[in-house]
């Protein structure tokens, strides 16, 4: 019943590469719009249009645009004129309509919202004004709001005539300046007097968002209280939208994916994005943080050259403290940020979190550190070396275990998301101090002792 | 309306300072049982206990309980005797005593199950026999199914009955064999003629999935579908429970969770676990890894130690090869490994993914090998040497990020969770890889052309 998407998509290509149009159309026809969607995002872009060219129910494309991610959506409109934009446009929810639009240049934009006329271009324009990422800028408008003086049965009548209203789970409750009171839900409508009014039978602890709440916020609400649907109100109490928990989900996803591309130092713009110059550009900067840290670990082994030169096999373990300090880092960093993100941690939490990972690092440095000064042995013949690199180890795995737990904390609350510090900056900082420490004890160790 | 967890928190330890018992119980009489459950989280082990005790009212402690995230659950249960646990136990859904149990040591688990009445005990039973993380391990018993032939009115004076189910949003419809025929959604029951049986207004195109289906993908159909529980069947196709879309988002979470933490090298269970000991055994397995890595990068730099004896400043430049390329292969992986995790990546992609990427690495190789020709100016003066860093950089970065997109492939393939792949364990191939060309060709070119 569900079809799986490498069949579907051999048998696609198969019906293309035979011109078999007809049978195309009528395989496509029975399936989901979310599966048609997922279909044309990975078939190749001559495939896309071919099978897209097929399509003619308004309907059912408006519904499978609904499904289609920004980077697919938007090569189907380049191929598409102003005209069928704007009739395909005016058959999709106006919550979708204003994230496509405001995917547009403001030229084309302009000209597609001209063509809509004026009452439902205004409708959009007012979306448009809340940022992306905010309660109003993920909510629908498509929610059902009654009077609280109406009865049960009135309700009922309501409900039935309101076909256009895609999915209810809940009945929001108003008063006459349409400020949020109340939600009663389907079954609790069912199961009432027909002659109660809603007022009678509603729930007042209604839990609800502003419309300018970070859309991450919401997704935490929705998640903690387990609802199906959350109200948005605006700065006068009044009901301008609802969300629903499939766009949670779709936050939740979004939010991890760029928390996790993040961290590895790159955006999930890049998810959206063809070409490979504005990719590497997204990349770079983390590239350059690299470059300008490892030219500063340069420096410090260049400073110890003369520690090098009469003992070469010095060189020969820093991949490993640069690797060990920089792997314990990661690893604490990546429990941290993604506990903040979360929500499971709190800045409360930092000395708690420290500290055990404190006992974490020491326990590691002390296992690797042990193991290294073995292993080195294998590598060369000075005991003394073996000492001082399993000793090193043991102080730099400590230490980036340590910094990979205050940094995080730190830019919580310099109010920069801390995702941005697990990525490229602090694997530089470890390798720098690694390779500090470790030369310096070297050196310190091999002339001054010896 | 909804608090604020760090003032919830400095309230309540302000309350068990004063041992203000009286207002504190008042205090948390209001909050929603997740918000109590969160703020017990938060507490340190006495403050917990503490209030713990203050709370009397059963199935406000029951709903609490299935709030709490596992680690603390457990201390509490810890913190209770046999008697309590299985009264507590009682006034939960079958589906979170389940996972109570199984988390419980078999001897514990016995105990509580024998005094719990054998019909109550067999249920429980039946529901530990599904592995964990498939869609039985997930699903609810807690499910709304009537009969085809039944009547719209019918249906109404059963939803009337039904109080003990918590949430409903379909009726879900079987036929005499419980076999799953059909959903009608209440909004449709709302509409619907009294007279109608459930057979005549039933959608039956239903989406459903087989108990033992991973819980991942569960959760991507209840994304992909928008629907808020899909149906759970067992071989027979007979209806045995639903998951709501709250558990998915659960799953969401805890499956980004999941890939996020391997791909730096430990576990997810390190959130459940308070041990020092345990998690440094967790992680222990890519530090040594990453130690037997290195020991190779060491032997290659040992190989060509005569290399290094000779012009000292190749070594200066070792920590930038490792670091830039770990970089680029960290990212391409990155975005791979996510990828395919969520879907959006199927095994079909790879060579255009790894065509995109080499062209990307390509780029970020020619800026970086060319900045760092120049830098290396900065710290030494063998314009050879600029020129073979710079080449170094280039092929390894290129390299690094080709590595990145096929080995989470490679991995799929085996079956295999990619997200290991993206760990500690090719960012040592890395290293060893760029070493190994770099000192190469710095020993070809130094040597035989000059």
């Amino acid at each position: 019943m569900i079809p799986k998407l490498d069949i579907l998509l051999n048998a696609t290509r198969k019906l293309i590469r035979k011109d078999a149009s007809a049978n195309l159309i009528k395989m496509v026809a029975k399936l989901h719009p979310a599966d048609t969607a997922e279909l044309l995002k990975h078939l190749n872009p001559s495939e896309r249009i071919y099978l897209f060219d097929l399509l003619t129910d308004k309907e059912e494309i408006a519904k499978i645009f609904g499904e289609l991610d920004v980077m697919t959506r938007t090569e189907m409109l380049e191929h598409m004129n102003d005209r069928s934009i704007s009739d395909l446009l005016m058959e999709m929810p106006h919550e979708d309509v204003a994230d496509i639009i405001g995917e547009m240049s403001e030229e084309v934009a302009q000209k597609i919202l001209g063509s809509m006329g004026s009452a439902y271009s205004q409708e959009i324009e007012k979306l448009l004004k809340y940022e992306k990422d905010t309660a109003g800028g993920i909510m629908t408008k498509d929610f059902f709001a009654l009077s609280e003086d109406i009865t049960v049965q009135k309700a009922i009548d309501q409900l039935r005539a309101a076909e256009h209203v895609e999915t209810i789970f809940y009945i929001y409750v108003v008063d006459r300046q349409q400020k949020l009171v109340g939600v009663v839900s389907l079954r609790k409508l069912i199961i009432s007097s027909l002659n109660s009014t809603l007022k009678q039978i509603m729930t007042t602890d209604v839990i609800y968002v502003k419309a300018f709440e970070d859309q991450e916020d919401v997704a935490r609400i929705v998640e903690k209280y387990n609802i199906l649907a959350v109200p948005v109100v605006d700065r006068f109490n009044k009901l301008v939208g609802i969300i629903t928990v499939d766009d949670v989900i779709d936050v939740i996803r979004e939010e991890a994916t760029e928390d996790i591309y993040m961290m590895a130092g790159t955006s999930s713009e890049e998810l959206f994005e063809r070409s490979v110059w504005k990719i590497t550009s997204l990349r770079l900067p983390w590239l350059m943080i690299s470059l300008v840290g490892e030219t500063c670990s340069g420096l410090i082994m260049k400073f110890y050259h003369g520690t090098i030169q009469s003992v070469i096999a010095v060189t020969f373990f820093i991949p490993m403290i640069m690797a060990l300090g920089g792997n314990v880092g990661n690893q604490s960093q990546t429990i941290v940020v993604r506990g903040l993100g979360i929500g499971k941690i709190i800045e409360e939490d930092m000395w708690k979190i420290l500290f055990k990972q404190l006992q974490i690092g020491l326990a590691m440095g002390v296992i690797a550190g042990g193991s290294v000064a073995a292993i080195s042995l294998l590598i060369q013949t000075n005991y003394m070396l073996c000492f001082v690199v399993g000793f090193s180890l043991l102080i730099s795995i400590t230490l980036s275990g340590s910094m990979g737990v205050l940094t995080p904390f730190l830019l919580k609350k310099l109010n920069i998301d801390p995702a941005v510090a697990a990525g490229p900056f602090i694997s530089n900082f470890n390798d720098v101090t690694g390779i500090f420490i470790y030369l310096g004890l070297v050196t310190f160790l091999l002339y001054y002792i010896k």
